[in-house]
């Protein structure tokens, strides 16, 4: 493998553009190809089959791009793919649970977390399992919120988005009831709406958020393979998406903060066939 | 044409069995075979080349199918799929909106007529264009509410639920300044919140139904061409979605009321060739 190819990321939508902002932060000088599934997004109101097939198709794109690594910043995705599946894709791959999990096992002090995520995601027990995996002795409250991606799909971030803010108080209630003092964004559409749900938690909850835990999972793993990119200079980053490119030019700037920029261009993943 | 086929009816999602359920009361002897495009909803805030690959795949499906008349009871989808690639299907075909611009602009008093429907739908000016032709004096006032989809897909259809109440608040905001005497119910999903509706426009405001319009529509346009099925006996449904049946279940009844029930499977159809 090329250490000079870029790596891949992928999400149901924009939301994946989270972690892109912090792996340029963490990893300036990684090239990235970034595939938006658009024309297809939201998906963890889908059904298990359907996350799989679209996944395993947003993959087989990035492999096509010639990816040294793939990363799904999709906590759906993440939650849903089989992890016998993806070990036998021919580059590294890692979703955002596993260093989300992590980073909530060590960052709680009384063991009680709490993680917020689609409904494929709360239903697929993913975050729970992980966690317990590390710390046998935390207690886990999880809690769907399907709203939330086609809320920050369609524009309503603001801090004081009524709309959000009265969704986001009747799904926090659960993990506020339990007293948790971690809470995991797990989705990475999340963090855009960081700002309502830390002021409803209240300053004493730590809000982890899985884009950048994964892309410091990525820096690491990238080491210890000796896949990081060899010369000094400023990667760059390309950028696909499933549906017009329009939505992509409109909203990406809330994603990638000061990190926007690069081509972007639609392109299909729904001919590839599904192993 | 075998007039005992079946009328094929497609939707992006669950939306378009509002049209299913009219088309049951007014067509009781007529099978019908419905399709919602499940994985993939929604259309409305998805760009016009996607739209109308989605429902020429839609459409291929039903086509294979074996059905007589094909109804897109999809505000989006009648609004975007040019109306000339539709003449050469060799079916009859009618979206919802031609319908329903009709039945407005013979029961608008004032002139003033208000439709709501999705970004893409009134992005199109669809409505706008029909009722004009109509009735040249109407003043006609459009509104997108890219949120109504998501909220009733996901079950927020409580007539008191308030997130929908607010957000229904912001979004007719527009239509009550304009002191619109008729309101369209643009997108086949609304009528699942037309209390919400109706009680924020108020008893003088008269709300279309453009599955209702279509459904009468459909007999007309079948009785004309001898396309009515002969025999007596009642019809059946039978239901394809391209994402999993859990759901469909879960939120069919919602939508079709008494007229519930026939089998579901699910389908692909992005395999379909986009002409």
């Amino acid at each position: 493998m090329d250490e000079r190819a870029p790596i891949g990321v992928f999400d149901s939508g924009l939301g994946g553009l989270t972690a892109v902002r912090e792996l340029r932060r963490i990893l300036p000088g990684e090239d990235i190809v970034y595939f938006g599934d658009t024309g297809r997004v939201p998906y963890g109101s889908r059904g298990r089959d359907t996350i799989i097939q679209y996944a395993k198709q947003d993959i087989a794109f990035l492999l096509e791009q010639g990816v040294k690594y793939i990363i799904a910043a999709c906590g759906t995705v993440s939650s849903t793919l089989p992890a016998d599946w993806a070990a036998g894709l021919p580059v590294p791959y890692t979703g955002v649970v596993a260093p989300a999990a992590a980073a909530a096992a060590r960052a709680s002090r009384s063991g009680r977390i709490g993680v917020i995520g689609t409904e494929a995601t709360v239903k697929s027990g993913s975050y729970t399992a992980a966690i317990t995996a590390l710390r046998p002795d935390a207690a886990v409250t999880a809690g769907a919120c399907p709203l939330f991606v086609p809320l920050v799909e369609n524009g309503y971030f603001a801090p004081d988005d009524p709309v959000t803010c009265l969704v986001a108080q009747d799904y926090l209630a659960g993990v506020q009831a339990a007293g948790v003092d971690t809470l995991i964004l797990g989705c990475t559409h999340y963090p855009l709406i960081a700002p309502v749900i830390g002021r409803l938690m209240g300053p004493g909850v730590r809000l982890i958020d899985p884009g950048r835990e994964t892309a410091l999972t990525a820096r690491e793993d990238l080491a210890r393979r000796g896949l990081l990119r060899p010369d000094g200079t400023a990667g760059t980053a390309r950028y696909y998406v499933s549906d017009s490119t329009d939505n992509f030019a409109r909203l990406a700037g809330w994603f990638l903060g000061e990190y926007a920029g690069g081509p972007v261009t639609r392109t299909t993943v729904d001919h590839y066939p599904v192993q």
